[in-house]
């Protein structure tokens, strides 16, 4: 009866990547612990940029700098 | 001071059914354990059905395969 | 397929408290939202009074603070 | 490689309040245990007021009460 | 930056199970998403069987019903 | 009404540890968003090492190459 979180940023994620995702995550359980597949829930959150930091900076602005060549 | 997270799939939730979530949860809590209910958080998380794996399989496919009569 | 995280502070919840918090939180998806009991999870995660803040102070203070008659 | 996890109401948090935050939490877990701010997370979750429970009540229903100078 | 947590009941998962779960999940972020394994954290949380309901019962129930053959 | 959990590993953090966490996050939450420290929630969950990856590879292994040189 696992349960998985895949928390990502919402970056473009399409329909195809969450269902590999699912399926990926799903046979994993199964196949390391033998769980029952129809009692495995994926679940996938997807968060806004502005709102995932990392290193004390929020990854919109790490995108922005990585993508301007900023050195701060 | 107990927190309740509740996380279902976005298909209509209305105002009237958060709120009988709110207040039935935040009921258990003070009937089962004598927790103070001001100090009793609900959090209800509505997931799309494209982001919700079960069986290996988004909700979004297990309900198009339910409409479909789909024996797969 | 709801899933329900419920969250308190680690003080001596017996079996049966987790036995009612089970078959009520279940009962509300339930009764509420029509949710599949069969594929209705929830998880109880008892958390050490050390470990949980309210009010900038732990419960093991607020405890002790409520035990000793501060006014604090 | 602390993962924080900061939810709040949605309530026009804005860009540089989240950023505050980021920054905020990074420093903490730095200044307190001594993480490496690279590998600390800071996700923030905004939910809204309607899916926010306090005292068996939405938040949209207690801002409502507030602002109308409702005594229930 | 991915975060995945896997919630499993706890019974006997061994160190090296909890290897090929790191691994895997690891792996899927990769494949999938392109993600840098370096910031990809995996949390596994492992739940007492007292803890986890299904179905309105908790988990220590249905594996004794199932061990002993009962038929509520 | 906010909700903190902040995610460690477990590795001997003190309950003045945990109270400067507590103090803290809510302070944070407090100057940036304004909100009542009553109602704001902390709460710290400690990983065992064996259970948290990064790299796809557990911080048990992580430190025990970080402690013996180890190049791989």
């Amino acid at each position: 009866m696992p349960y998985v979180l895949i928390q990502v940023t919402r970056e473009g994620v399409t329909r195809a990547q969450k269902q590999a995702l699912i399926e990926g995550a799903t046979a994993l359980l199964v196949d390391v612990l033998g769980k029952d597949p129809s009692t495995t829930f994926v679940v996938i959150d997807e968060v806004d940029t502005d709102n995932w930091g990392v290193a004390g900076r929020s990854v919109t602005a790490l995108r922005a700098a990585a993508a301007g060549g900023s050195h701060d």
